[in-house]
């Protein structure tokens, strides 16, 4: 295991991103976002990412550096044209322009129109929130890894379709990020590897059987995917999260104009809502009464087979405290894939 | 069983709540909400409710024909005092000033203090779209019926909150309203009385087990709830269910000024946002890109158990064509019910 601290991984990612092409303003966002997630304990969207954005800069799926354009604005909303360049950078865009919009406005809307991956959504509203706003985001995936199926379907028409808010307390903001399916395709490939069961009613094989073999997702030589998910609340409420799916469909891509039905070289369909308290009952009550509300919660006796009652979040910023002193663990076969990726666009990686 | 038109329901209704105080302009807006769920299948949401209702009138929980004022307001924001008038006249006001504010401002955001019972928000979300715009709106419950837990949690901290959107196509809108708990406590009643199992991982008893049986969600004598109920993804996914609830007690309650963790008199903080698609890429494209994703979902095969796939809402506009012509059922014993309902505000049922 090799062990890291998050300052390394963020002078690391920096210097990544600018041999890809970004200017070093751009480069340090994107590498503070990996590093956050790895810190927040979401290893899964932390540095490791590299090893996709390096085939993505070469195939010119993301084009570091790129202009970002405002297309269309009223003094509330906009439509932001990424440009494909980094998804965290153009996330961060987003947010700048939501905050401003919601100050003045009370309420604000932007979305998205050729935004790259913009990684955890959890990290994006976390900023609106610590600086007083509510914040709701939600994302969809690009066609070509449709594998969720709509409630009741056999074929895959959506993507795992995240959803997150965060809102402002006295301590640690609200934060919750989800997706709106059952298990993510990360976890069905672990399985596969491991030869363990998938939990029932998460995966359908492609006859539109429920499963809980791995193997009957992939093709035999495990190159391709042919099964598929179900949405959030399967067996019995799997309408919920199709429908949730598709509100995360008509809230990001479509409300920009964006075809979600065809494929296209744009990941991310993004919708950022802001709301600014002070247009309501004022930040001060808000926050009082969000905390109040927490405390309520928390003040639950735990169920069987729970230690305690948290709000979304808590769990998350705990790793962080923890990781910010203990380092960031990485196994040795991953950060040999990290150094190989880093070593594609030129950069040695020299260890602390 | 009794067969009644839904012009006679609205007739009915509307006398109702003219009995109850409401002049006639409010009492026809409850009655055709109460018809309409009728007419969409939500029986439990229709014309039944008086029985509810009527107890209300008489303790003062409901105020007929209480004044709503706009407490405070931007030009896309807006907290309306409802004065505990009837949740669908409040509803059908936060709906307009909702819709004149998202016409001018792109977005809207309009939450509510002191709302009685809004009933069921598919349909006000549904208005919205058939104006053309995008609507989503949440809604909690009073303190006092707290049943579902926080995730891990075995006291009841929060409501069923239920969340709903609609968007415009060419034909139906798309309708999703959804409870974001795994089960309302009607059907857990139900079981109870017809000695049936809950489905698993849906309750618990008091000690914060999960049970399948109904009996140890009541006391013995059947009049106290003592059990809990699971938030939607349980068993495994149950954080997800409860971060939706918390969101809908942020922008609804909260954001009002209301303090959701103490009992009070007013049922439901309603949140409602309207988004106009003109803001953004046109009313235009925006309805012909939601038809063709819902052909899209639509063009999935279905899986085994399944004879088709459809979007949120075509179900409940099929039931709707069909009790239109064939009316809609009452067992006598609910009817019987709705008549001594009736007789407590004076007013003598004749049956068409």
């Amino acid at each position: 295991m090799k062990r890291f601290s998050a300052d390394y991984l963020r002078q690391f990612g920096t210097d990544f991103f600018v041999a890809c092409g970004s200017p070093r303003d751009e480069a340090a966002q994107v590498a503070d976002h990996l590093a956050e997630s790895n810190l927040m304990g979401y290893d899964s969207h932390g540095i490791v990412r590299i090893t996709d954005y390096v085939i993505c800069v070469k195939d010119g799926r993301v084009r570091p550096g790129a202009p970002m354009t405002i297309l269309k604005e009223t003094p509330s909303t906009a439509i932001v044209d990424c440009g494909l360049n980094f998804g965290q950078v153009s996330a961060n865009l987003m947010i700048e322009i939501a905050y401003e919009k919601a100050k003045t406005c009370g309420i604000s809307s932007v979305v998205s129109q050729s935004c790259f991956h913009i990684g955890r959504l959890g990290s994006h509203v976390q900023k609106i929130a610590e600086r007083g706003m509510f914040a709701l985001m939600t994302c969809n995936g690009r066609q070509r890894i449709h594998m969720v199926v709509p409630w009741g379907g056999r074929d895959g028409r959506l993507g795992t379709n995240p959803i997150a808010f965060a809102a402002p307390t006295k301590g640690w903001p609200v934060v919750m990020d989800f997706s709106t399916c059952m298990i993510p395709e990360g976890k069905i490939r672990l399985s596969l590897f491991e030869g363990k069961p998938i939990p029932e009613n998460c995966i359908q094989d492609p006859e539109g059987n429920s499963t809980t073999d791995a193997a009957r997702f992939y093709t035999p030589d495990r190159n391709k995917i042919i099964g598929t998910i179900l949405p959030l609340g399967a067996p019995r409420f799997g309408h919920k999260g199709y429908g949730l799916a598709l509100m995360t469909e008509i809230m990001g891509a479509i409300l920009s104009g964006e075809d979600a039905t065809v494929d296209h070289n744009r990941s991310n369909g993004v919708s950022l809502m802001v709301i600014n308290p002070d247009a309501f009952c004022g930040i001060d009550l808000f926050t009082e009464l969000v905390d109040r509300f927490c405390q309520y919660q928390m003040s639950s006796r735990p169920a069987k087979g729970f230690s305690e009652v948290v709000v979304p979040g808590t769990l998350d910023f705990r790793t962080r405290e923890k990781r910010l002193v203990e380092g960031i663990l990485f196994q040795d076969s991953v950060w040999a894939e990290i150094v190989d990726a880093a070593a594609q666009v030129g950069l040695k990686v020299s260890e602390p």
